[in-house]
């Protein structure tokens, strides 16, 4: 996951990631950590906004974590 | 935690937050979008850098995830 955000944000300069769970939230916080360093190379960064998304998984409204990531030149 | 993060975040414009574990890291994440909420009252919002880093902990090194949050004025 962590190669696709740093592919998607060379490409399109943002990406959304949504995650429900706390093991899917936590993969994918790690895969943004790991993307970070991919990104170094192109002299690239990123930054994350997190939020609350309701989702319909199976006909049940479940509570997600989305993630809008941006990527930036580093400051 | 949000309460602590937004009041921080206000007085000196950047935090760190450290977890271990995905249920920590869940919390945090949860806390930072819960935030953002928080801040929108005050024409503000926050982005996030995760990272990883070692801590010790009782002798043992763990590896944590860090979380940068900056304040910022939304775009």
């Amino acid at each position: 996951m962590a190669g696709a955000v740093a592919a998607l944000l060379r490409s399109q300069g943002r990406v959304e990631v949504h995650a429900i769970g706390p093991a899917a939230v936590n993969q994918a916080v790690k895969a943004l950590a790991i993307a970070r360093g991919y990104l170094l190379g192109d002299g690239l960064d990123l930054t994350v906004q997190p939020a609350f998304l309701k989702l319909d998984v199976a006909d049940e409204e479940r509570t997600a974590l989305t993630f809008r990531v941006e990527g930036i030149r580093p400051g």
